[in-house]
Parts: structure tokens; sequence; C-alpha cells
């Protein structure tokens, strides 16, 4: 909400606190159904269920439907069972369906035993959609003409039938088998001649989408072509439903949060941040922290392992965190990179090896920069002014020699990370996984390992220990 | 392109190959814009001009705006000045201003003196926008209506006047001054009796925003009133524009993107990955590994400090990598959830203390108990079955003192790590920095260091080095 509209939300109070309803009513049927949502979460929970009713009948289930789980299971607790199937009627299969994912069994129950056997059919057909497909988040409320009707007679047919449909903007035309044959938009039957049949207008090079296809891929196919919503058949390619353009933006905004989410080790959650409780963030986070943990059991056995060595060349463990941050945000760069690609369909599978040929082509280049740098850096900053003692008598035979190692271990470490980087997200699409896991926090722990494997190689080669 | 799309493609390169023109002009008009684009743009670039000059007029200008600068500019060097000067006529003035901002000066140049003054006139006005801008992003191509028009009238308006606007779905109404005073969906008009006066449909209650706003902030409002294309004003509330829902998706996807390339130390970039050279990844990638690495000095001078004592207890350096991994991934989680938060408006400034209070909670939890599990895991798994040796004589007395100090030290790193996660990108976004650069690398860069100095500091005070 922004600043009008708090100070109309506090003149709205008012005028409840003062019980003039009439008015309060006059006041709130002119906000639009998501700041009226947003109002109205902001009451009491006691006096939600008494504002509610004084909604207009009409745009009841529009306020409804953009409110929150927790605040609907308190309305719909405070209704008769004929108001919750009136307004289930009044509500897109869609809301509905999203609401009664979030409520408790109980509330359910109640729900169902309430709707007439239409709806409740149509919510059960939904219900069996699998998560995440195009079947969970479509509208079966579309706008379907036949070619033979003229455009005259398109429009009367969305006037009449038009008012409880999610878009009136696009319509689509089915054979008598129901199959999906064309679309028109609403403006070609503005702008075509009255008597023009709808078979000469229609587009027949139909966008469409499948219901059991990712509502990812169905969020892209819209945002790729532009389009105000896309229609989705069933195997017998039988329109059942439509996917609008504001359902596929909120579906990609999910779906980059879930990503960025995942990237960074959190299990992902569709609560917004402020209203996660403490108990909800701690589960999100620490299975992944638990695990990350436990793996660097690994780094700690190859340092055991050299234990001895280290007691001697104690320098060495100068640079373990400059060798394992920088192979780890190298390999971080590429596997973000090609999960963002994979996800935006930027990047297909059959790519692999040109993804690969170009990431170690850059790893390359990356890594002799940073060889370069890390020799100026050793020579200049780390043994000149921090005056760093290389053995005993630290010569600067030696200093060359720990520049050196350090430099060969920059190199292959960019080298392996990102490959490990490249390889790792593809792997995980390859084998029907989500690469998105496959980002920084897992990458960093593997190529840590691999980076002090590659560094006490390279070191005991030189330093012969 | 999908399958049949390909199948189809391959088709008309045949039809090319076999210079049957009007089968080929005949077949490619039926496609949509995207996918015509798309087979163009994977001609060669000498064939790229001729090809172009076979798409009808009409389609021309909306295939040509859905191609990549690289092949824009290839067909506008094709173009003599009067087909230049008719194009431009046709374009919206948005993927006009779009394709300017991506040519070459001299091409810009030919392009600009082919316009008609008036075009000329209001490119230049849409150039002058602030980049990110909502209004670099708007079209100006909207149908506006006056309050005491018929819905008749209105309907007859946008039947002349609608075919080359961006939208026909969304009326605006404004007064004598130009000022934006309300909102009619094509909707309303279609529903309402032909005679009803506009003023008395229409919405007053207009969400708009003004061209200084930014772009990603215009596309949140887009999505969270799920509209169809929202006003943009003047500082003096006259119309001048509209952002449509689809370049609301391409912002929120391209933002979504960079933020995802911040977080993982990339220079962001609007190319696709796979048209991105490997010397152009080279130069978005290198300039944080470089700027991490050299901040890794910090890191190596503490470890630096304590080396006669690493000499002694080399075990201490068994434990770097986990304890700087798991502080890098605890600050990771909460810099990334608070940056998307952020950006998607869940968390505002004012929240600092309210989140930061959550995050220290949540970094409790998580602190307990990852500090139990690593206790029983360097007590059960380090010392029973790799067996580190403890000092000389090793008894359990010193493995307890050891597993304290890397207890203590874990549950302290995870604190800070949250603190410092949670606050940097806070603290950015207040100062106008971007807080997606303070995700995982730079935080981790910080986090090693304060892990390292807390580290050193318990275990010296326990076994007194």
């Amino acid at each position: 909400m922004n600043e009008t509209k708090q100070t109309e939300a506090r003149e709205l109070l008012d005028l409840l606190e003062l019980r003039q309803y009439p008015a309060f009513m006059r006041r709130i049927d002119e906000w639009n159904p998501v700041d009226a949502a947003e109002f109205l979460s902001e009451l009491p929970c006691e006096r939600l269920p008494m504002v509610f009713r004084l909604l207009k009948k009409d745009t009841a289930a529009e306020v409804f439907a953009e409110m929150e789980p927790e605040q609907q299971s308190v309305i719909i607790e405070g209704m008769t069972d004929r108001e919750i199937g009136s307004m289930l009627d009044d509500l897109f299969v869609d809301d509905a369906v999203d609401m009664l994912e979030e409520m408790p069994a109980g509330i359910v129950k109640r729900i169902m035993k309430s709707a007439t056997p239409e709806t409740r059919a149509e919510i059960n057909r939904f219900l069996a959609y699998p998560e995440d497909s195009a079947g969970s988040v479509m509208t079966s409320e579309f706008i379907d003409l036949k070619s033979e009707m003229t455009c005259q007679t398109a429009i009367e047919h969305i006037r009449q039938h038009g008012l409880d449909k999610e878009t009136v903007y696009v319509a689509y035309v089915t054979d008598t088998a129901r199959v999906l044959t064309g679309v028109v938009p609403l403006k070609s039957l503005l702008f075509a001649d009255p008597l023009t049949k709808i078979g000469d207008i229609m587009n027949e090079d139909v966008i469409f989408g499948y219901t059991h296809d990712d509502r990812e891929e169905v969020a892209n196919t819209i945002s790729h072509y532009d389009i105000l919503a896309l229609p989705i058949v069933d195997k017998e390619k039988r329109l059942v439903g439509l996917v609008t353009v504001d359902d596929a933006l909120d579906v990609l905004e999910t779906e980059a949060t879930e990503d960025i989410e995942k990237m960074a080790a959190i299990l992902p959650t569709d609560k917004p941040y402020m209203r996660t409780s403490v108990w909800e963030t701690y589960k999100k986070r620490i299975p992944w922290l638990l695990l990350l943990m436990i793996s660097a059991t690994f780094t700690g056995a190859i340092i055991t392992h050299y234990e001895s060595a280290i007691g001697t060349y104690a320098i060495l463990t100068v640079f373990f965190p400059m060798l394992m941050d920088t192979g780890g945000n190298a390999g971080g760069q590429s596997s973000v990179t090609i999960i963002r690609g994979l996800s935006l369909g930027e990047i297909e599978l059959r790519d692999v090896l040109r993804v690969l040929w170009k990431e170690i082509r850059v790893a390359a280049i990356c890594g002799l920069t940073l060889a370069a740098a890390t020799f100026i850096k050793v020579m200049v900053i780390d043994f000149r002014f921090q005056r760093l003692t290389v053995l005993e008598n630290g010569d600067v035979q030696n200093n060359l020699l720990i520049a050196a190692i350090i430099c060969i271990t920059v190199f292959c470490a960019i080298i392996v990370a990102k490959i490990v980087g490249t390889l790792l997200p593809i792997g995980a699409k390859r084998i029907g996984l989500d690469p998105a896991v496959m980002a920084s926090p897992f990458i960093t722990t593997i190529v840590d390992t691999v980076v002090l494997i590659i560094y006490f190689t390279i070191a005991s080669n030189i330093l012969h220990f």
C-alpha cells in the first residue's frame, strides 16, 4: 500500500470504530481487491469475519482470493455452510484449489461438503494434477468459440459468458470434440467485419501447453511469446484450461526465489520472510548447514594426512583461505551461470560439450590472470611487508618456491572449479534432479577438497615431504 | 522453437533454396513474430536483408523488434533511408529506443537522419530517461479517452485508433490538461450499456507510476496488482506512457538474473550465455575473483601471526575449511534471504531491527545444533577413526579441549556470520548501493577473517600460546 492508501486505511478503521458501516461499505468497495485484502489482513482476527461480511458479494470472492491462508481459514470458520458454498461458486477454480491446498484437513472437509457436486468434482480434478504442473496453476474459466460463429455472435457470446471468465481478451476455438484448433484475440474480433466467420480470422498456429508440463516451462513460453494467456490441453489435445500472464509472473517470481534459496543452501519456502517464524527459518537452513559441515570431514582428513608436513611448513596454511575461497568463487560463478541458463532455457542439455569447452577456455584465462596476480601479491605483499618466514633460514630461493606452488595451485584450482561448476548442474538436470542445488555452497565443499589435494600434491613434490 | 516449428523451418529453408519466394512469403506470414525472428536469426548474414524484405510490411516491424542487435544492424545496413524511415514509423517507440541503445554510433546517426521530425523528437525524449527507469521501458502508444465519451464512442475510438497501440485492453481517461483521471478496462466497455458515460464506469482509483521510478518497482507493482498495464505519468501527473505486463515480465526476469549473477560475484550482463564470447565472459568474472583473492590477504595475515603456534598445534589447521565454509554458508543464507526480500519488497529498510533480532535467534539455534553436531563429530569420527594426534602425548583431556575450542568457535562463527549477512545488504541498500553484491562470496571473505580471529583467540586462551 502506498501512503495515500495508508491514510485512507486509517479513515476506514475510524469508520469501523464509529460503527458507520454503510459509509465503510461505500468506501471499501472503491478499493481494488489487492489493497482491500491487505487492509483486512491487518485487522485483529476476531473482527475479520464481521468486516468481511460487509464486502459486496461480487467483490468478496476476489478479495478472499488475495488473502493469506491464515486469514482465509479465520473467515471460513466464521461462515455458514451456505455462505461457503456460494463463495466457492464465485471463486475461480484455481484460487479455490490454492486455498484448499493450504487449509487444515478439518476445514477442507467442511468446504468440500458445502460445495455443489459440480464444483466439488471440478476441484477434485484440479487437486489431482501434480504439484508444479501446468494443470495445478491453470484456470478452467475460459471463453471457447466455434469456427463457424461470426465475429458479431462471438462478441455477443463473450458479452453473455465473459463476466466470470479469468480473461475475455483471448478466446479459443475448439471443434466438436473440444480439440483446440485456433486462437482469436478480442482485438481481432473488434477490428474485423462483424459478419466474418471466426474460422477466417482465427490463428491456427496456436501456442499451447499440456496439463502435465512443468509450470515453469509454461510460464517461460508465455514470457517468450509475450502472450496474455496460454491454452492448456490434455493428451488428446482437448482444451481444458488456460494459464494467464499474471499467473506466469507469479510462477517465474516464485521459481526465481526458489532457485536463489537453493543456490544459497536453503530449503525453499513459499512464505514471505517477515511471516516465517524463527523455528521455520531454522528448519529451512539447518539441513544443508549440517550436511555441508559434515562433508568437511574430507578436507579435514586431507589436512590430517599432511599434519606433520604442516608442522614444518606452517607457511603453507597461510594460503588455505585464499586458495579455497578463490576456487569456491570460480566454481560458483560457473555453476550459477549454468543453473540460470538452464532455468531460462538458454542452455540445453545437448549443449554440454560447447558449454564445457567455453568454460575451460574462460577458466584458462582467469587462471593465468589470477596466477600472475598471486605471484606478484605473494612476492611483494606477503613476503616483503608481512615478512613471512620460509623455513628457518627463509631465503629468496624458497620464497620463489612457495610462490610457484601457490601460483600453480591457483591455476589448477580455477580449471577444476569451473569444470566441476559446469558438470554438476548439467549432470543434476540430466538425472532429473534440480540443478539449483549444485550452486556455490555445494561446489565449494567439493572444490575445497580437490584444491587441497592439488595443493599438497604440488607442495610435496616441490618441497619433497 | 519446438519440434514442429523446427521441421517447418527446414521446409522454409528449402523454399528459399529453390527460390520459391511467393510460397515462402505465404508460409512465413503465418508464423508468429517471435518464431519468425528466431528463424531469420539463424540465416547467414549476407542473406538476411534479402529474406527480411520478403516479410509483409506490417509484420516486418514486429519481427524486427524481436531480433538481436547484431541482426538488426545487418538489416538496417541493407536498407535505404526511406525504408528505415518507414520502419521507424511502424515500430513501437520503446522498441525503436531499445534498438538504438544497442547500435553503433554510425548507424544511429543514419537512423535518426531517416526518421520524420516527430518520430525523431519522440525518440530523443525517450532516450533522455535514465537507464532502468520506468520512462526507459514504457511505450507512448496508449489509448486515451475523455470522461464525457459514451461507451459506444469509446469503442468506436478504440476501433479507429487501436490498431497500432501496444494494448487495446486497457484505456486511460485524461482531462483537458492531459492529467490521468481514470482507467477503463475494455471488458467494462464491452459489458456496459452503450450509452453510459465513461466518467460513470471508469475506476478513479488508478494505480500508476512515475517516469523516474525504478523499472523494477514498476514491474513489482504490475505483478502485485495483477494488472495488464501500468500508466506512467510525469511530475505533473500528465499521462505520458504505459508499461505492459509483458515488459514487466522481461524486467523481472532480467533483474532476477542480474541479482543472481551479482550474488555469484559476476558482473551482470544482458546477453544470453550461449551468445557471450569467452573474452566477454572472462571480463565479467575476473574483477570479483581478483578483488576477493586480494582481500584474502587479511586471512593470510591472521594465520601468519599465529604461524609459530600452528607449528606446535598443527591439528588446529585441520578445522580451517570446516569452520570457514560453515561460517560462509551461514552468512550466505542470511544475506541471500535478505537480498531477495529487499528486491521483492517483502523486507523494508525500517524492518532492520526486527530482521536482525530474528536472524540472531535463528543463528543461536543453528549455532547450538551445529556445535553439538561438531562435538560428536570431532570426538567420534575425527579422534576415534582418523586418530588425530593432539600434542605429542595426545590424551583425552586434550581431545576435549580441542573439541571445546571448535564447538565454541562454530557457535560464535554462526552468530557473527548471520549478523554480517544481515547488516551488509541492508546497509548497502541504505547508502544506495545494490544489496545483491553483498552475497555469499563477499560475506565469505569477511566471515573467514572474523572466524579465524575468533578461532585463534579462543584457542590461544585455552591452550595458552
